[in-house]
């Protein structure tokens, strides 16, 4: 099943469910995502209006906790070296997840913020869960996962470094990130394993190849060893949403990978092209986001079908 | 006005509306305080219940967003003294402030975990906004207080130091925290300056007094600079729950402060106490939580009447 929500009929928008095609689209019973969530049902009512995700907010425009990982531990790795921060080796066994603004953006809302910032996009693929019990296995966990949908985590580059020295994590440095139009449900994604997406999570950068990294290769975390992660002190309310982190794969030989253009996956976002950049030629050449800039992230089932509609953003900055 | 949340009628409460002593309720033309706060309304119905805290949750059971400060700054370095780390200069100018689990326990829930987390309590005072604006200024950020209410932030100890060296802030440690039963709007709070709430915060454990800080003193950043700082990347949605951090006040010869049975202020956590004792007698004595502890935090007005009524949790830790 895919389910959207329409971006009128209150802060929490319309529930509705989605045709595979994302051609039509049927009412539902319970007005809201969360709301059909806490009563764990959900039930089509009418039939056959056109879909058209321009007139969608995020599939849960408000949910109670976004708990976001860094399940691909090469993005890590990357960034962090383009700022000059050693990754521990604990980092390869020991999940990074932080908690995030769990307010979410719709696929076409644009990206605002201040140029000196530096605002970057990040390509994430995240689970919307069921209520989860503290304690959870990795095992279990993956029982738990409702949805499966894309997600855009903007990150201010340039407030990161003086935020983390702090130790409380990612405020200011991760503000509103964006969803994309349509959530599907496990028994219906193509390429879902059960814990992990597979397939390849494309990115455009003003309508060229950015990234074409494939979300089933590199994820050292799957999502049930994240939901794990994120319940081990904590029960999960119904609604949590999990992300994965930037999706990242390393080259075949093991370096940090290759722009589209010379016949590489790329990238997920900004900060590792410059990153590759940097070691290539000393200094990075990509500037992060600027006014005009236009990100679209989105993913094809094998008829090249869109799976989830895409998330396209349009960058909008104070001057 | 004060508002509370009966802990039925769905997992957002129903909300009531509390007279002055705490003796009576009214029920709400709005069912939850989200929707009252959504709506910017709250219109009491019926009048004359007799109102009895222990049928309560928390006045806000599930919210979008909870961002807690470290407003006393005398509690950050107390308790990074006590680990070992020392306090940067700039946290007396830049707030210490990480996003925590939003969800909320009721103020009679048990406090659970395991006896090697180290689980500790911290009272608090906190907020729920409307919605607020991006890049809110600290003088305008005082409007958008909606209520106060009492927070008793629960802290893994023993699991911090790890968790905040991988620098993505808490999850682990922060496990649900649990509210005062009543929150007050700031115009019939006494003690509420427009910024922050001057008067003693009780705390008691094991039905001896522990704190009685006083809210009003050594608080480095108000609500206005916390909202402020809060806002400065993101809009905040109506709902959204600030938190003041461990409120601790030093003692007039600029020392650690002493415990309530020498005289002294005392503690609003047991870390500090335990960091108190490690500087006079070379280790702490005093042990995180046990099975069985009973933690109260309260306030009282001029007149010895309550004002939030009590978080009353008695610790049950997984053997």
């Amino acid at each position: 099943m895919k389910i959207a929500s329409l971006d009128h009929g209150g802060l929490d928008g319309r529930l509705i469910v989605v045709s595979d095609n994302l051609q039509t689209y049927r009412c539902c019973t319970d007005e809201t995502l969360q709301a059909a969530l806490d009563l764990e049902r959900l039930v089509p009512e009418f039939e056959g209006f056109p879909f058209d995700a321009v007139y969608c907010g995020a599939p849960l425009p408000r949910a109670f906790q976004f708990l976001d990982g860094s399940a691909y531990v090469n993005h890590v790795d990357l960034v962090r070296r383009a700022r000059g921060a050693e990754m521990p080796a604990r980092f390869w066994s020991d999940p990074l997840m932080y908690q995030g603004l769990s307010v979410f953006a719709g696929p076409g809302d644009d990206i605002g913020g201040r140029a000196e910032w530096g605002v970057d996009f990040e390509a994430e693929v995240a689970v919307v869960t069921g209520a989860v019990h503290q304690g959870v296995s990795a095992d279990e966990a993956a029982g738990f996962i409702e949805y499966i949908m894309l997600l855009n985590d903007i990150s201010l580059r340039n407030l990161i470094p003086d935020e983390l020295s702090k130790g409380f994590g990612f405020v200011h440095s991760k503000p509103i990130s964006a969803c994309s139009p349509v959530a599907v449900t496990p028994d219906d994604l193509p390429g879902w394993d059960g814990r992990k997406l597979h397939g390849v999570l494309n990115v455009d950068l003003n309508g060229e190849p950015f990234g074409r990294a494939d979300a089933g290769v590199d994820m050292t975390f799957d999502f049930g060893d994240l939901i794990a992660h994120a319940a081990k002190t904590r029960a999960l309310p119904a609604g949590t949403v999990i992300g994965s982190g930037t999706v990242s794969n390393r080259d075949p030989d093991g370096g940090p990978g290759q722009p589209v253009a010379q016949g590489g996956r790329g990238y997920s976002c900004i900060a590792e092209q410059r990153m590759v950049e940097t070691i290539l030629s000393g200094a990075p050449e990509t500037p992060f986001l600027q006014t005009g800039d236009h990100v679209r992230i989105w993913m094809e089932d094998a008829d090249g079908q869109s799976i989830f509609g895409a998330i396209e953003q349009t960058v909008r900055l104070d001057p």
